[in-house]
């Protein structure tokens, strides 16, 4: 019934290097060590250079890993690849970008970041002025190709080197489409993994809002929840 | 690794009746074809009883409806039901609601009404007031048991004879676990679909705005896309 995902017409981005801003962080580092392990070059960022060199040291010796895959530094340098992923804390995520405006030029900048807020009633959404994190990073980088994607990856299931498939989609978002496809082509390097384009920029905050639903299944069913799109 | 979903916590529905205001619509019409051929009772509403009958009529001629099952009327009419699904345009929402204070105390009301507008770039999520439908409907109705669900179902798909299953998961959002509970097993009434709690209703703005989305990829993809929930 549905045309579905046509893989091949996805770029090839195996030359291409990643850099995560926040690398240190859950999310990021769980996804730099499957990109490393399919052998995508990743530079990991953090707001200290020596950090971000540590856990590039961790990841390398991670089971998978071919030595010279991960290398790190501060944030400045994860900029200097070609694609990359803000990871950071959702405090930090405004500040973070300011400070990047340049080395941002021109580059494919993955929003990953979910403006998520903890009550005594558990996860709720927070009201992000601009709309969404992305068009915040969208707002601050208007010489960057900004996207979103990879909200929902279970940082857990990332990390754990027994996992061999990550199953579930990755809702991509953003305006520039050939971006897009790249950001999608990521996504396909995780086994189990798929990109799927989901919108414009602008339709990103319901996507960043909705781990706060997925972290409530995983409360509630002790899962580590994602999405599939179906009929794809 | 998940403890998944325990279907058999779910209550036994069988002999509850569903009412649908606005079932005279596409997404009322399809979610009561596919109950009344799941053996639920289903009552019609529609602004205009005659409307609601008419639509009870032809819904009771189509394949699977067994004679009796399916009758319409005017929206109080559905009220008498012991369930009543919101699948009235956005539009209508609050003044639909507002007439139906009384007939809907006590009950379990169930929002499926997705705020979403359309413009020369497509599908986008309007701003709502009190954050949601769902949570406008729990303003407008303090006496009923507002939960929200059945936001991303097919309505093509549903109203289709020849389709046997329809595969998604019906994200289910309340603080009253028990009618949540109602709500899910209303889900697994219908072959393919289950019902996951995913939430408070104060996160079910993200979850009706994520229908712009799976419009965007319906229209990218030419797909009639639903979702699934990784790792239940």
């Amino acid at each position: 019934m549905s045309m579905g995902l046509d893989v091949s017409q996805l770029p090839d981005i195996d030359a291409l290097t990643v850099g995560i801003l926040g690398g240190t962080g859950d999310q990021g580092r769980g996804l730099a060590y499957r990109w490393a392990r399919a052998g995508q070059r990743v530079r990991i960022g953090s707001r200290v250079a020596q950090r971000g060199e540590q856990a590039a040291a961790e990841l390398a010796g991670m089971p998978g890993v071919a030595a010279g895959t991960v290398t790190g530094g501060d944030n400045a340098y994860a900029c200097g690849a070609d694609v990359v992923v803000v990871a950071v804390p959702w405090e930090a995520h405004a500040a973070t970008l300011r400070d990047l405006v340049k080395p941002l030029v021109g580059k494919i900048v993955v929003d990953c970041v979910n403006p998520i807020g903890f009550d005594g009633k558990g996860p709720h959404a927070l009201a992000v002025p601009e709309g969404s994190a992305a068009q915040q990073a969208a707002a601050v980088l208007p010489e960057s190709r900004v996207c979103a994607g990879f909200h929902h990856v279970s940082a857990v299931l990332l990390a754990d080197p027994q996992v061999s498939r990550v199953d579930l989609d990755v809702l991509v978002l953003g305006d520039d489409r050939d971006a897009c496809a790249v950001v999608q082509a990521l996504a396909h390097r995780i086994d189990g993994m798929r990109g799927v384009w989901a919108g414009r920029l602008r339709n990103a905050g319901q996507v960043e809002a909705l781990t706060a639903n997925l972290i409530a299944v995983n409360k509630r069913y002790k899962a580590h929840a994602g999405i599939r799109v179906t009929d794809l």
